[in-house]
Parts: structure tokens; sequence; C-alpha cells
């Protein structure tokens, strides 16, 4: 198993998930974060009065998903999330040694069927 | 040493947290994020407005620990966060390759003993 | 690739950032979470009704970065998030198996760079 994490521009979100949903992708986790990256925040602020220098939104997408998908995901991602400007963001790729469904005690891949 | 991440109903967490302080896990990580399993989000909406379609309020839960907690911990959070009703959310359990207690500069396993 | 973890108090985010900047280090990503160590909450509270037990607020600072970086990152964690006081945080490091970026497609450590 492996988590696909993918940072995008919170507005992509909606149309990612859809995306997903058409093929079969339902589990995943969001988060709202804020970053940046090379070019440096230049587009806003974080909440909270910790964060005095600019960083940007940012949404943050977990899927735990069965090897052979990642690859097809990626791609959902890069076409649905990419607007050619800097800041689309990143995807990241882990390994996943475990998955249980809490509800019924499955574990491993049929966790996350 | 493993991370444990635990997505969890948040009303579940506070009897989670003193069930994993009774065994002597004290170390964790909580986050507010939202999430769709299989049947997808029919609850509640995840606040800010880049969300309109629906998603479900859920708490991560991280816990480094020792290897060697890692089922006891699963085996806690199954019997405190199941209801038995759909999505009672999901544990993940991925390797982590090293820690560093900030205050001291203990790494490894002295780092979150 | 590596992914280094930082659990920091929020009052050194900014100058920890500074100092990653000086070093090049400039993609980040940036949660709130709330947490606690061995000395258990005692200093704060989590937003949100969910949370009636203490939680300490910290911020989650992610760095997906080359493995050979890692050792100068956690030194300037250290150096910058270190107070000598209990509570301090704690570094996490997680090996990376791919990264993208988005706009380009571009993967591996080319995507980080
Ligand atoms: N190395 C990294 N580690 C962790 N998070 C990162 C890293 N790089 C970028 N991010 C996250 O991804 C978000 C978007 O990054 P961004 O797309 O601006 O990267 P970039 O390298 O500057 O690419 P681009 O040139 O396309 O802008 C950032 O706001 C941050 O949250
Ligand atoms: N594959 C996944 N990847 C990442 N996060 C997931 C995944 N599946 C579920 N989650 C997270 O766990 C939460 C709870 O999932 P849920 O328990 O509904 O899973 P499920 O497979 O539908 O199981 P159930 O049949 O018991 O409802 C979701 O809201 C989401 O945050
Ligand atoms: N084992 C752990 N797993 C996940 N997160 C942890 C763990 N231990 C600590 N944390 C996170 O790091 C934050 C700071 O921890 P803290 O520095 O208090 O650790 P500690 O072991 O008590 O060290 P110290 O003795 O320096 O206080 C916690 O609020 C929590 O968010
Ligand atoms: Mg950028
Ligand atoms: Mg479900
Ligand atoms: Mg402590």
């Amino acid at each position: 198993m492996k988590k696909v994490e993918a940072i995008i521009r919170p507005e992509k979100f909606q149309s990612l998930r859809e995306k997903l949903e058409e093929v079969g992708i339902n589990g995943l986790t969001v988060s709202e974060v804020a970053g940046c990256g090379q070019q440096k925040g230049e587009q806003g602020l974080f909440r909270g009065q910790s964060f005095e220098i600019k960083l940007v939104p940012k949404v943050k997408v977990e899927m735990v998903v069965e090897a052979e998908h990642v690859d097809e995901i990626i791609k959902i991602v890069q076409s649905t999330c990419s607007t050619n400007q800097i800041g689309d963001g990143k995807i990241f790729v882990y390994s996943v040694e475990d998955a249980v469904r809490i509800r019924t005690g499955e574990v491993g891949l049929q966790a996350i069927l």
C-alpha cells in the first residue's frame, strides 16, 4: 500500500474529488495547510497570529491506496490541479505498512477496498 | 519506530487519549481533518468556503512509538473508537526512520521514551 | 528523499523559516496541530468543542528534501527551536518514495529542487 499526498490549490479540490470518484477512489483525508515552494509565499496569510510572514493556503489530500493505483492517481492530480502557474503544488508518495478498518477490524488491502 | 495514524470520530478522541495514557502512551499529535470513506461524506461540512461538497469532520491522531507497541495501540483504538456504524475510521501504520527530542538532542528510541 | 517533520512551538516558526531560507530550504508545508508529550498538555486548549482535555498548540512543519540535507535541517531546527524548557517538540524523519511537481510533471529530485 502507498500513501499519495497531494498539496494543491484549495480551489482545485472539488474537481479533483469528482475525478477521483469517477475512477472509484473514495477514501481520502483532507487538511487545511499553508506552505511555500521555490517562489515563497506571496499570495496570502495563514490564519492565526503566529505567522507574520507570508504563506500560501493549500489543501493537503491524503489517499492510502493499492500500489498499482498510484500512477493513475498522479495523472488525475496533474490533469486536474495544474494551471501552468507557479504554485500548483506537489505530490509525495510514501510506503504504508498496514491499514485497519476500525469498524470491522479488517487489515491490509481489505481495510482500504 | 513506527507511526500509528488513527483517523477517528472527533467525539471518540477523549476516551482514546485516556486509554492510551493508562498504558503509558503520552506522546501524540492531533489535527482536525475532514474526509470520506467508502460511503462518502453525508454528515457535515468542512469549515472554509473551499469545500462545497460534503466531507465528514474527523480527528487525526499521530503517535510515534516503538514497533513493539503497535499491536497494543491498534487494539486500544479499535476497542475505544468502534461504534459498529459506518465511518468509524481507519488506522494506518508507517515506518519512521528517526526521531529527535528538540530540547535535549536525544535521538532514536531515547527521543520518544 | 526524506521527509523531515518538526513539531515545534508556534512562536518559533518564523525564525525557523528564516534560518531555513538562508540555507536554501524554501519548500515546506505548515499545519496547526495540538499535542502532548511526556508531560501532557497543561498550557492551553485546542480549538473546537471536541477537546475538553488539555492539549498544547503546536505547529507541524513538513519538508521533503534530499537525504543528504537531513542532518543540516535537524541542526537548524534544534538550534532555532530549543528553549531548554519541556515541550520544545520533536523531529521525525520518514522515507519518501517519490515526488512530483504538479505544474511541470517533473518527478524525483527534480521535483523538489
Ligand atoms: N519540499 C517541500 N516539502 C514540503 N512541502 C512542499 C515542498 N515544496 C512545496 N511544498 C508544498 O507545496 C506547495 C506548493 O508548492 P509549489 O507548487 O509552489 O512548489 P514549487 O517548487 O515552487 O513549484 P512551482 O515552480 O510550480 O511553483 C507549497 O505551498 C508547500 O505547501
Ligand atoms: N483510503 C483512505 N485514505 C486516506 N484516508 C482515508 C481512506 N479511507 C478512509 N479515510 C479516512 O478515514 C475516515 C473514515 O473512513 P471510513 O471509516 O468511513 O472508511 P470506510 O472505508 O468507509 O469504512 P466504513 O465502512 O467503516 O465506513 C474518512 O473520513 C477519511 O478521513
Ligand atoms: N511520540 C510522539 N508521537 C507523535 N507526536 C509526538 C510524540 N511526542 C511528542 N509529540 C508531539 O510533540 C509535541 C511536543 O512534545 P514534547 O516536546 O513535550 O515531547 P516530550 O517527550 O515531552 O519532550 P520534553 O521532555 O522536551 O517536553 C507534542 O505536543 C506532540 O504534538
Ligand atoms: Mg512555487
Ligand atoms: Mg465510511
Ligand atoms: Mg513535553
